[in-house]
């Protein structure tokens, strides 16, 4: 075999066999193959695109070129949620201890990450005393005790798709459905999952800035999935504004508590809601979405839910008083509002530049050895279609600099007031349950 | 600028500018550009396409990356003749002397290569004495004083054409009608021509393998250099079956001696007064194709390319005397004849496969390093259409060793007899001049 004729076969428009994969996958990872026949095979991937078995094969061979997480020990049907990114996504840290509450596993390995904020490890880590580092063993022991446990990456996982990634990268093949779509599911696939749920974001704040990519892509990674033997499905859910009304890293660990509480931004537990009834129907602890949404709801309501997240907490160190008292989290020193400078609607909050500005006041890693400042952040008092008078805050700064001129020209720049009725955005464009 | 946005423009379809074009060639060059970005551009060329000016820029980059041979002190316009590579095209040894011979100068510089035979030079060189090791200043005297001189490559000619071809070989973006013509036609102008004529091949022998394909690469390259200042033509001719009946080096000599005497076969001497008047015309030695062809035509009877070739050859340390004693070029010891075994008319000559006998013979280099045998060769009897009987002979083999038992099955493979009759084929099936 030669990648030569590889290249050629997808240049011509051919599908490529699993075998002639494998060949590449396993060549590049072994840096048989040179980057400049990887790149051009790249690019003839991204103008013929692949099949579904193309996907399929590819998807596996990344798989299979590195570690694979074991959780055979842990009972149950292991389901697991990826989201593509947005801004103030706090959906993770609800619905883990949320499904853990009506029996699903959730045996989670997170990361850390750059970003607008930090990751889910960073977010958590703002309960004192709180902490990732523990063995696998004692990881799957948590699971099977609680239903729910953290663990950060560990092991190589597809060094295939890590360097593939980086090639594309700078080859301006990363936008490509197929090699998007297989290098997501290799990375959920080889950390164990049995099922997963994804949440495929959808805006201006998204990657996939319009509803027609977000669909292609949904769809993609469902059929992968399922084609590959794990169940998924996915949610397309909106990211034209952020999720909820914090971003940061403390403050979305109070977000998340009060959604736990039932007391949540409206948008954030709808979508803990479809993203967790999803779950919930593929680890097999209800036969329908509608009695998997009456199960949470319920959790929701009656207290379990909160309950779950706090024994979370406590059995990795964490201090789970923080539930009942969000003031112990760590605080910033400063709280400045943002008046609005006229009445009318809120018409537009630009996801992107909110993140932006939550990542000036320290909240997210610019480079992998920035420090991040888990107390600072925004929350957002209004949202797309709220009205708003003159003077009335449409946000708060939680900074720790007494001078946030800079950000707060930002988030004026990103806050659009209109004197016309705007409506809110669809939540939840489109799910696929296929 | 970055070479990221510019791969990223070219895979969106648009267009790139100059400045795009030199960056990515400058900096290829320079090795400040890596493999792995080029090859993603070079595919995304493939699929993209390039428009007149991208072509015209690419070119022109490709000149300005390397050392570009100054002829101006040639007084006339110097037209170099260019041929896509085919099996027994004796064109330029016959085209050199002819339209020198009405006054066109010919600064021929010309390499060795790989191939079915070897280059002009090689088949020059099979003239006792003759040599292409002269002084760029002797090349020039010679020309402004016999009208035709032969040197060998020297120089760093188009550095970048060298590196992205080695690229392109790698990864299967040779076949890139944009990038086969900017490769091309950036050679002849560093070579320093004023005029340029291309002889594209088109059938089984040829690079191209149709005429579709043929056309296209044609007018590109006629685009091409009328853009950039240099007045080109070109002639859409056949390469179903080798041109002539001569393949080996001194063979094609004493070919060419036969033309330039008016005796030689009839499909190359039509093609040396088709693509030669367009040579004439080039450098303004005729005013019409019709009025180029008639002077070349007479230069044939009436003894002046003959006489002119034979300065050629002695003004370059060759003996001359060749010409009329054509015996005394180098010849093989056995001359092996090929006889049909059935009677009937040849329907089919595989080009490439009696290239690739030829080869075998040892007529050619297989690598850079392979020697030549100047002697041995194929010479042709029957060409597609003529009839034959059967133990008539096909063709000769001219070998130096007494087994050729395998170069004569993969003869016979290559040589189709049929029962019914078949006409030649066309010859010239286009010609470009605008």
């Amino acid at each position: 075999m030669r990648m030569y004729d590889i290249i050629e076969k997808k240049r011509d428009g051919h599908t490529l066999t699993k075998e002639e994969i494998d060949y590449f996958v396993e060549g590049y990872t072994k840096e048989e193959i040179p980057d400049y026949q990887a790149s051009a095979l790249l690019m003839a991937i991204y103008f013929n695109d692949m099949t579904i078995e193309e996907r399929a094969h590819l998807t596996s061979a990344m798989v299979e070129s590195g570690d694979q997480i074991d959780l055979s020990d842990i009972s149950g049907i292991k389901v697991d949620k990826h989201s593509t990114g947005g801004v103030g996504d706090t959906t993770t840290l609800i619905l883990a201890p949320l499904v853990a509450s009506v029996g699903v596993p959730v045996a989670k390995m997170s990361g850390r990450g750059l970003g607008h904020t930090g990751g889910t490890i960073d977010k958590l880590e703002s309960v004192p005393g709180f902490h990732v580092e523990i063995s696998n063993d004692q990881f799957i022991d948590l699971v099977n005790k609680n239903k729910v446990a953290v663990i950060g990456q560990s092991g190589n996982l597809t060094p295939a798709d890590k360097k593939l990634y980086g090639l594309r990268d700078v080859t301006a093949t990363v936008n490509s459905i197929p090699l998007i779509a297989s290098s997501i599911m290799s990375k959920k696939i080889a950390s164990g999952a049995d099922a997963i749920v994804l949440d495929v974001k959808t805006g201006a704040g998204a990657f996939m800035k319009n509803l027609d990519d977000s669909k292609a892509l949904a769809e993609a990674m469902v059929t992968i999935g399922n084609r590959v033997g794990r169940q998924t499905m996915a949610v397309i859910s909106d990211m034209s504004q952020p999720l909820g009304y914090a971003i940061g890293n403390a403050l979305e660990v109070k977000e998340a508590i009060d959604t736990l509480k039932g007391q949540g931004p409206k948008d954030l537990t709808e979508l803990c809601l479809t993203l967790g009834s999803q779950m919930v129907v593929l680890a097999n602890k209800a036969s329908t979405m509608d009695e998997a949404r009456e199960m949470l709801k319920e959790s929701l309501t009656n207290g379990k839910a909160f309950e779950q997240f706090k024994v979370f907490l406590s059995s990795q160190g964490g201090d789970a008083s923080v539930a009942d008292q969000p003031e112990n989290l760590p605080q910033a020193e400063f709280k400045i509002e943002l008046p609005s400078l006229s009445t009318g609607t809120v018409s537009n909050i630009i996801a992107d530049d909110i993140g932006t500005a939550a990542m000036m006041l320290g909240a997210g890693r610019a480079t992998k050895d920035s420090e991040i400042d888990l107390a600072v952040g925004i929350v957002l008092h209004k949202k797309i279609g709220d009205r708003v008078k003159e003077g009335e805050a449409l946000l708060t700064i939680h900074a720790n600099q007494q001078n946030v001129e800079e950000v707060r020209q930002k988030l004026y720049k990103s806050i659009v007031v209109t004197e016309e009725d705007v409506p809110a955005p669809t939540l939840v464009y489109d799910t696929i349950t296929k």
